[in-house]
């Protein structure tokens, strides 16, 4: 028999009764039931019962093991009563009757248990990792996280993909986040930097001909602590297509990804046909370049009905400014005064003067807009806003007035609000759209000066034409983004691989030729050599795991996650660097205040 | 028709002749017959000839273009005349007569050539990394060496194997290599690392249950430029797996890699079972733990014919140390003087004093050993020596003498050397080996003290109590190496995850408790709560795609590799940090004197 284990803990059935077999594993857990003692007994598979009674010869060893000890158990299989068998359990007919208990390894007092899920503090989980990772929830979400990105390499096998690896040493790129820089032993004063993405590894090798690429790739930003990221590392599900336009790279992704959530969503719907939607249009709708879906409230403009009416705020703004426009945030089965006033004070917190509404209710038979705005505006004007949007008795609807560029946002976040409030939002699902015609550039206020909105290496729509001629502002880039439920889970682009509309692109930001092959002269100066047009996409693969196991909080999708302070508690990681070290580095630490 | 091509310059047959189709690719090569342009059209999937007459709207163009340049060609699919009909490629039964030509992205005047395969100065070759991976060769290797990582995963996930990533900003660890270190912004002094190998993560897995992993796992080295290593970064196939013993990684592992090579060997033979060969007889029989089993000598002892012999040079050393050996390399075919002079003047071109042999030839009808070494030592030792190495006319047989713990190198190297100018080693196979036995400690002459010999983490055999009872020196570890065509493809150990054992194993070497606990303190603190045995291996995948591809260089199956002086001469790495980042990372570097 072999050392250690004839099977795993998960493998025994009613048709090995009779059988001596061995098995290896950790104590679950231990119950002693007057003399009879049970031991569940946990590898990576499953779990089996084990049971000891003073009449076998390991009863004795029996009695000593601890939870989380490692033993070998030899022992007969042995049917359950009927009244016994466990069906939640793939071995819950059976029970290993033990005959020689082994101890491989005891364990010490546990600083954390493993039975049973505790809320126990984040910085002993991740100091003791090891036996976190041996809970049942967070073994089984690491399990998925392999799962799909293993499912996630195979699609992309299977429509033409090639996976090739970048560099991860490489230069430091001025696009972008923070860098981490790793200096140069053997060129002093020099530094490498870890890549923010394979961003211009992967368009080279487009123009090296590779046609297909795709990584899960390793990705660096030197970010400070954010709730929504590790610090550190996370993996992007990154890839090129060349000969492509961006309708080529919607119609390979969307398959790939709807497939994928198919196969993990655990049978809730995943939408079949992903919208596309504008990003002027998600944004008046929505309020949101990432709309969640789920949440069936679309806004609408209705700056006519208040346009010269009798509520003179929102009249006064309409005539005084032509970019003044008032979007209303229908809520269905919201009309109630109560809800309305939670929203308001909701609103004020948010620090807004206030949120605007109407409810409509029946008096007898007639339907009647109730608030102090339909009464300002009058009963025709009321009545037609109800109609545009298709309001009833027991609905309400906000209001909110101004800049559109500058209200957007907290529009968008009283129609999440309204639509979670009122329950609106089916949450066992998973909605799907394209966000696309990303605009090329933005206004930086700050600066007052025009930068990029997302990547620079986007291709704009109108190509070196529009650049010339058209407001910058107004430009639309080839650029898009996948968003499920609210989440934004991948963005992507056509490129600008044409060395002259990528110079006219960067001059516009106030970047000079000469700036543009110095920060980006690998990329450059392959665009000189006969580059294919392509474009391609990546995919937060955290994000994406986290929406498939339901997780709420990274660390618990994340194998060996650093603390929001970036210090890995379990290896002890920053730490000082000898002296030697720094010496052979050149590298001399500025001495630090203390706080 | 799509924007850029309906079909790739593979994928057109003579069942496509009459119709009217769209490619895009590189321009390989242009050639004027006369007034009919010959263009060969090149993507990532192969070639296709296209041709242009001057009746052809796309003539004019035709002429423009020059070599890749990247263009879309709409025309319609002619079959080729039988005489003209290329069998050697798969579109080479049609050609494209070209309709319209659009230019998509010319190119400047090439630094490097693309088409053919010249030689060429490698630092253009890796500035311009992105036209050398155009070349056929280069960019066959790159398809080669995914497809054999796509294998390894494919295969690792068969035998029951899962991918986990493990963090690549971690702790320093003070075993082996030198790391490289990212200084952390957040803590200002301190420094993650950059893993030499997944080694402690991957242990900790398996202490938390997760029972076989493995991970195509990028790993890091700062170690001055080796020619058999590049700089920075390469990729393992590391694995690990509980509740085993060596026996079970090698019957895993065996037919995976076997598998593999049979996959991607091009019909040479693959060795069907590995031999399992002790290190001590490793080192004996072919003065290597590397031994290349193409080589078909195997080298004996031959001790006892030299002691008292009249050869005095070996019979006095014989006689005043007992540690002294003679060896004896047979060579089959190699019984001319002039190739034993050869190997003499080889030996001391070595730094040897000479390399003493006898050859064997017939006088008449009576086999004779010649040379000076036969005659010292007399007819019937000579044919003892013969007799023993099934020596016979037309052979000869090296000897070296001495202490074989300082000779069995040069031993060895004398082994292949004859073999290979004897011609004795089948190039076109792939042979395979286990070593295993390695010894647990060595002795550093240097610091007058032992250490291990290699992987600190390896179990010895005999455990506890061969360590507190034997000659260190004398344990063997259960560590093994997988070795093929004389390289080195892989090593692994049974892991020691006793936490006694292991600061027993540390303190032979001179490593307190206390030490290990700070220094190994993940992996220390992890045995102490339930560690199952567990064992596992690495292979180099490197060098596993050399021998497959018959690259001689690491750069010939790198994607985008630096240096040897660890300079990325494509994206311009390392390069000088702005005076902000170190302000950031509050780090000074120390200015250097120049050479």
């Amino acid at each position: 028999m072999h050392r250690y284990r004839s099977h795993t803990c998960a493998a025994l059935r009613k048709s090995d009764v009779g059988s001596t077999v061995r098995l290896s594993g950790w104590v679950h857990r231990v119950r002693d039931h007057g003399g009879l003692l049970f031991i569940d007994l946990r590898d990576h598979y499953g779990i089996t019962q084990v049971v000891a009674d003073p009449d076998s010869p390991a009863f004795k060893a029996a009695e000593t093991v601890r939870g989380e000890w490692v033993v070998r158990i030899d022992g007969l299989v042995k049917a359950r009563m009927d009244d016994t068998v466990n069906k939640g359990m793939p071995t819950g007919e059976i029970e290993l009757y033990a005959q020689e208990i082994e101890v491989l390894s005891a364990a010490k007092e546990l600083p954390l248990p493993v039975f049973g899920e505790p809320d126990y503090p984040e910085d002993v989980r991740l100091k003791y990792r090891f036996l976190d990772l041996r809970r049942d929830t967070l073994h089984k979400n690491i399990v998925k996280r392999t799962q799909i990105i293993s499912s996630m390499r195979r699609h992309m096998g299977e429509v033409g993909f090639t996976e090739y690896t970048t560099p991860i040493l490489t230069a430091s790129s001025p696009e972008g986040a923070r860098d981490f820089l790793v200096p140069s032993r053997i060129h002093p004063g020099s530094f490498y930097a870890l890549p923010q993405a394979p961003q211009q590894y992967k368009q080279l090798l487009m123009v090296a001909g590779f046609d297909r690429y795709f990584q899960i790739a390793p990705c660096f930003r030197d970010e400070d602590p954010r709730a929504d990221r590790l610090p550190g590392e996370f993996y992007q599900l990154d890839l090129e297509m060349s000969f492509v336009e961006q309708e080529d790279v919607w119609t390979t992704m969307e398959p790939v990804i709807r497939d994928i959530f198919v196969e993990f969503a655990d049978g809730k719907p995943v939408t079949e046909k992903f919208p596309r939607i504008p990003y002027d249009t998600a944004i008046r709708k929505y309020g949101s370049d990432k709309p969640d879906l789920r949440n069936p409230i679309e806004m609408q403009a209705v700056t006519e009905h208040f346009a010269g009416s009798g509520f003179k705020v929102f009249a006064n703004m309409i005539a005084s400014n032509p970019k003044v426009e008032v979007w209303a945030i229908p809520a269905k089965t919201g009309g109630s005064r109560a809800f309305c006033d939670r929203m308001n004070a909701w609103a004020q917190s948010q620090g807004q003067p206030g949120l605007g509404y109407i409810f409509w209710r029946k008096e007898g038979e007639k339907l009647e807009g109730a608030g102090p705005l339909a009464k300002n505006i009058g009963e025709e004007r009321t009545d037609a806003i109800r109609t545009q949007l298709g309001l009833d008795d027991g609905d309400a609807c906000f209001f909110v007035a101004g800049d559109p560029a500058k209200f957007y946002k907290f529009a968008g976040e009283a129609r999440t609000r309204a639509g979670e409030e009122l329950n609106l939002v089916d949450r066992d699902r998973f909605e799907f759209c394209w966000i696309v015609d990303f605009p090329f550039y933005e206004w930086l206020e700050d600066e007052k000066k025009i930068d990029f909105a997302h990547n620079p290496f986007s291709m704009p729509q109108g190509g070196l034409e529009a650049l010339n001629s058209e407001d910058p502002l107004s430009l639309k880039a080839y650029q898009y983004d996948m968003v499920c439920n609210g989440f934004e889970i991948a963005s992507g682009s056509i490129r600008n691989q044409l060395p002259e509309v990528m110079v006219k692109a960067f001059e516009l930001t106030g970047k000079s030729q000469q700036e543009v092959e110095e920060q980006f002269g690998g990329l450059y100066r392959a665009f000189q050599y006969g580059a294919p047009p392509h474009g391609g996409m990546a995919f937060g693969i955290d994000r994406v795991v986290m929406l498939l196991v339901g997780a709420k909080n990274l660390r618990e999708i994340s194998i060996f996650p650093m603390n929001q302070q970036a210090v890995d508690l379990l290896m002890g990681a920053p730490s000082e660097a000898t002296p030697a070290q720094l010496r052979e580095l050149a590298l001399r630490p500025i001495p630090q205040k203390k706080d």
